[in-house]
């Protein structure tokens, strides 16, 4: 049937895809990295705007590759089977990883102000990213309790599931926007001159502009994945699951 | 037991969920209003920044509101059941508001720059914003054609009918990064002088921060209250639906 045959068109295995996502990640580190290198004076430790520069970097690889990276761990078909605390542990420590990275980015944008007298905390762009980073922390540690240390009653586990499935995906959303405001915010900053302003969109804006919406596109890709049903790890305790396996579904009259 | 009666606790039902989302969309349109009343000099159609002004109440009201009000209206378990065509009018009629909102909204500014000699579409915000109104636009017209207009084959609305959704959620996810994105920029615009300086944090400031954060929490709330599996019309083809029903599930042994 047309139909049939459409939908198994349109039913992309989830590799192929983590591969072209992988990449399209990969390139957003590229690409924010060689905008502060090649355009906003490159990196120092010294508290100037070289010191800035690692906060753009280091949130969009923290909090939008790597945390994306960690999201989708559990899409993986080989982790459906065998043993999952080794895909608890990958889990974990890739969010961990972005957490440790989006700590150093915060410190970065903090040590900068603090050493050229600006005030922290004012921007739209700062309230939504710290909010952001703060529902990040109690999301890796209230994880930690519930799924990787062995304390945790079943139940517990089965009522906090779906509230950390979905801030999962709701802090990589606020991370996308606040990256995508940060950059917008950081341009206006850096092209004010008559030659090179922003609203005379020189090749730099053409650059981080691009920048923002890959990442705005990697965002959209995460959310998309993880919400996809025939990607999602078969629940052992669905009806669908339980006839594959060839049980009889609960409430059939056998 | 105990799993049980947290599990029933965390069961919210939709329509009071409902009320708060909709108590909460007609308070972001009335901050956007009385921000660009209070503080941007009010309303008109001459050219000048109050020209700009309808641009975010436009977008807010449009693109953010009444749009979220358009995505829910199949959560309503009112329209679960009986004839479905005027739910789809309604579905179609407040998304096509949505738009005309929208449109007039991107007219509110490209007027301004017009009016004021300032080129169009160069800042992220303007890119990401366009990219949202453009994906609308297909969205609402595929929609027309696919579940409205009475051509489309069966098998073409059920292929395309999870594209929709996605896509439903994803353009609200982008409208609402492009309203912090711009309201951001905006106060970084209008607050330069050394005493309302937007790194002063005066009360402009932490009123349209509190309306930025408020837009992102509705756009959360929508985006989650349309992913919640409770919440979705059952499937009539689904295993578990026809269990309800008292039919036998495909596949069951009778």
């Amino acid at each position: 049937r047309c139909h049939q045959r459409s939908m198994a068109m349109l039913d992309i295995p989830f590799p192929p895809f983590l591969a072209f996502l992988a990449s399209l990640g990969v390139l957003c580190v590229a690409l924010v990295g060689s905008w502060c290198q090649h355009w906003r004076g490159g990196f120092s430790l010294d508290g100037g705007s070289r010191t800035f520069n690692w906060h753009p970097v280091l949130m969009v690889t923290g909090l939008v590759v790597l945390y994306g990276a960690a999201a989708l761990v559990y899409r993986i078909p080989g982790t459906w089977n065998g043993p999952k605390l080794p895909w608890k542990l990958l889990h974990g420590g890739l969010a961990l990883g972005a957490f440790v990275l989006t700590v150093l980015g915060l410190a970065a944008v903090f040590r900068f102000h603090n050493s050229n007298g600006t005030p922290n905390m004012y921007s739209l762009h700062s309230w939504m990213g710290l909010a952001t980073v703060l529902l990040f922390s109690c999301q890796w540690a209230a994880g930690l309790g519930a799924f990787l240390l062995p304390w945790a009653p079943a139940w517990l586990r089965e009522l906090y599931k779906p509230i950390h499935i979905f801030f999962g995906s709701t802090i990589l959303m606020l991370s996308v926007a606040s990256c995508v405001s940060g950059i917008n915010e950081k341009l206006f900053f850096s092209l004010k001159n008559g030659t090179t302003a922003y609203k005379l969109l020189p090749a730099e804006a053409v650059f981080a502009n691009t920048l923002g919406m890959l990442i705005l596109l990697f965002g959209v890709l995460v959310v998309g994945a993880l919400a996809r049903p025939s990607w999602k790890r078969p629940d052992p305790n669905s009806l669908d699951s339980r006839q594959v396996l060839g049980m009889p579904p609960l409430g059939a009259q056998p």
